[in-house]
């Protein structure tokens, strides 16, 4: 009898680590459970699904269904949901079409990705409050849309979900309010960057309510009347865009060992605390390069290496996971918004000594038409090790950020910055760089840079 | 009596060495001597004033005419030819206005440039063949342009230059032939990539005619003449591309030591092999970290950056230039062609063991309207360090390259780039960007890639 390996969420995920395994094993049963009707998808394509820029919900799934069957011999099982792990006996539950199974597991992915935080709000079951975390989701709130059911939202969170929400439903002509608990949007920035993002989602007249506390939502028989502060807000749909949170549960209840917000521990090879059981994705805390120690960052890139590497050592494969960075873009309006590594309140909330240096560069030499402004803070030590950087601009930000995420890894200083040797040409960059800028300004702390020559 | 410091050459990295050398010695007298009547312009961007995407000269200048005399205190003369140099004087001769003057120096840096290299055809000595080196050159060959005089133009040399000045006239209108006497454009870039930028030309229209010689131009009233193998063009202009090469023959005369191409040899300083002689700028081989040795790349922001060390260091002041990885982005049409480090044919020509790894990946998440093709190639040892990488596309590839630019800095294999965490969202990247792609392919060698879900 061969051997079978379970995957726990047929996300980015589990499939890579499905189909990992099945490189590495050509003899090994794979079954993978997934909880929803769809199956490696492209989630963080969701907000382009609603807003229509992408036209299919059909275009967002990575592989045709039956590919995974077909192709790679992996037992997908659609709407199946692990409901408890036996570790001791190798065992794991699942509910399907409203009936109990049992699968015995050689080796198990646990790979359930993350779930939306839901305050606990009156009113917030209604089935016009989304979350927009399924593809489901997504196609409900699209049709919703496309029968020209919902002319007014409130999004609740201003993170980056919720501003891509917020674009998307402006783009479908929705008047968006958006209301978020913290003074600023956008938490994971440092405040004057966060303040860019803020003034791009006013301009394009988003209403934006800052430190607003949502009360409560009441169903009524057209609208939802959502309680903000002492306002209420009669609106045809809600978005639940407040965080994300490890979908853990099931192995947390099996005794696997957790970091401070409930995700599950990893080694670098994807094993948990519990034996013959890996985990990758959004559940886990992956190790961060830079805080070095484990840290909550759910991603897309991530969730597709650590499932990749979790999928080949649970099947007999080496592969190791050399942690992350913390990179991240997020388009909001016309507006790239780039994070990589630490941001100074993250890195002075880690005891670090750190300092922040801002410039303003150009993304174009500044004689060619089309030129934008690229602004750049680089989060460093004083003169010293580079921590971390965040940039902000309409043009040539998404790639800019990763030069910085391989000097991260490398362990570069300010002044390795400096000596980068960057491309240049007048209709994609200044002779020096924004990155460049900003590393000499760095160096320099408080002597004058030399401007461009 | 304040010390003097004299400049040769009033292009990016004399004035960048003027500029630097004021910051450290606000008392230091400083005389920059520039052959042609403008300093401190662009001249990446001469192609762009042609073809008319910047619109006056004039914004080709990094400052206002004067700027220099009055804020940076440097006394800038221009039309001032250098013609002798002696070191053990400290004086050098130059010529302005018919007369010759001769400067005693305590500092000199040579800043001189690169000079094209003009075959000896005959006929190439008619004022209707360019060389687009000056921006006297590229005025004058606008203004024809301007007034309609161009209609019919050969460019001889299919390397970046030839190809952005074979853009530029195409774009005014011209009917181009581009003539170029190896079998391929871009001797820069390993044959597959090159093929990829050939493509792109002929597609636009142009004739392009690999190995082809041109033979001579005949100068007729109205028309040029230029014979090229058995055929003759009849043509309203002539630009020369075939090549730049260091215009160092004034320190060469004085004795100082050189490469193999006649560039000055420097230190990470800028001295030469003179006494109180530095170099920088498109005149000197600088230190090439991937080769190990000097190389001659004579590229803009290489000439910023060696000034700057030139001027600081002449000036009395401290600072290293930590050498190029041969970082370059070139626009053709509407690709952007890129390279860093070293291609397949210079790694064998530098005998190592090397190997490339081509894949094709796209700009943005494939579901994501507008996701382009990336090529992009990796050049490594078999299994191990990284020497280089090519990109074209139409999309993000110029700050794409500059990944690899920070990874050859950090002596990165490629295992070390399947790491890096990159950014990823769906209008910027894909989730598994071209590049780790590609450095996935480089690490798995023969067994089959795992491909993206």
């Amino acid at each position: 009898m061969s051997k079978r390996l379970v995957v726990i969420g047929g996300g980015a995920a589990g499939m890579s680590a499905a189909s990992a395994a099945r490189r590495v094993d050509p003899t090994l049963e794979i079954v993978v459970l997934e909880s929803t009707g769809y199956a490696a998808y492209g989630m963080c394509g969701l907000p382009y699904y609603v807003s229509g820029v992408v036209e299919r919900a059909e275009q967002l799934l990575a592989y045709p269904p039956g590919f995974f069957r077909e192709q790679r011999r992996i037992d997908l099982r659609l709407h199946a949901t692990a409901t408890a792990l036996d570790p001791e006996r190798q065992v794991v539950r699942y509910a399907q079409d409203g009936e109990e199974h049992r699968l015995h597991y050689h080796a198990l992915v646990v790979a359930a990705g993350g779930a939306p935080v839901v305050p606990p709000l009156p009113g917030v079951d209604d089935e016009r409050v989304f979350a927009v975390r399924t593809l489901e989701d997504a196609i409900t709130l699209r049709s919703l849309l496309d029968a020209g059911r919902i002319g007014r939202a409130v999004v609740v969170g201003a993170g980056y979900i919720g501003l891509e929400m917020a674009e998307a439903l402006h783009a479908r002509g929705v008047a968006v309010v958006v209301v978020e608990l913290l003074p600023r949007v956008m938490a994971n920035l440092d405040e004057p960057v966060a303040a860019l993002v803020e003034e791009e989602v006013r301009r394009h007249g988003v209403d934006l309510r800052l430190g607003a506390r949502v009360e409560g939502i009441r169903s009524g028989s057209v609208d939802l009347d959502v309680r903000v502060e002492e306002e209420t807000l009669t609106v045809d749909a809600v978005v639940m865009a407040v965080g994300v949170r490890a979908a853990a549960s099931l192995a947390v209840g099996a005794g696997a060992a957790t970091g401070p917000g409930g995700e599950l521990l990893v080694d670098d090879r994807m094993r948990t605390s519990l034996p013959h059981v890996y985990a990758a994705g959004d559940c886990i805390a992956p190790w961060h390069r830079v805080l070095g120690r484990p840290a909550f960052v759910p991603l897309g890139p991530a969730a597709n290496k650590t499932g990749r590497v979790a999928g080949t050592v649970a099947a007999g494969g080496d592969a190791r996971f050399r942690g992350i960075v913390g990179t991240a873009v997020v388009k909001v309006f016309d507006l790239a918004v780039a994070r990589t590594g630490l941001t100074l309140a993250e890195a002075e909330a880690e005891g670090l000594s750190a300092v922040a240096t801002d410039v303003v560069g150009r993304s174009r030499a500044k004689y060619h038409p089309g030129a934008e402004p690229v602004s750049v803070r680089l989060v460093h030590e004083a003169g010293g090790r580079l921590l971390g950087a965040q940039m902000v601009g309409t043009e040539g930000v998404a790639k800019r950020i990763d030069v910085v995420a391989a000097a991260l890894q490398a362990g570069f200083d300010v002044d390795d910055l400096t000596a980068l040797d960057l491309s240049y040409a007048p209709p994609y960059a200044p002779v020096y760089e924004p990155l460049l800028l900003a590393a000499q300004a760095a160096v320099a702390a408080d002597r004058p840079v030399l401007t461009e020559v």
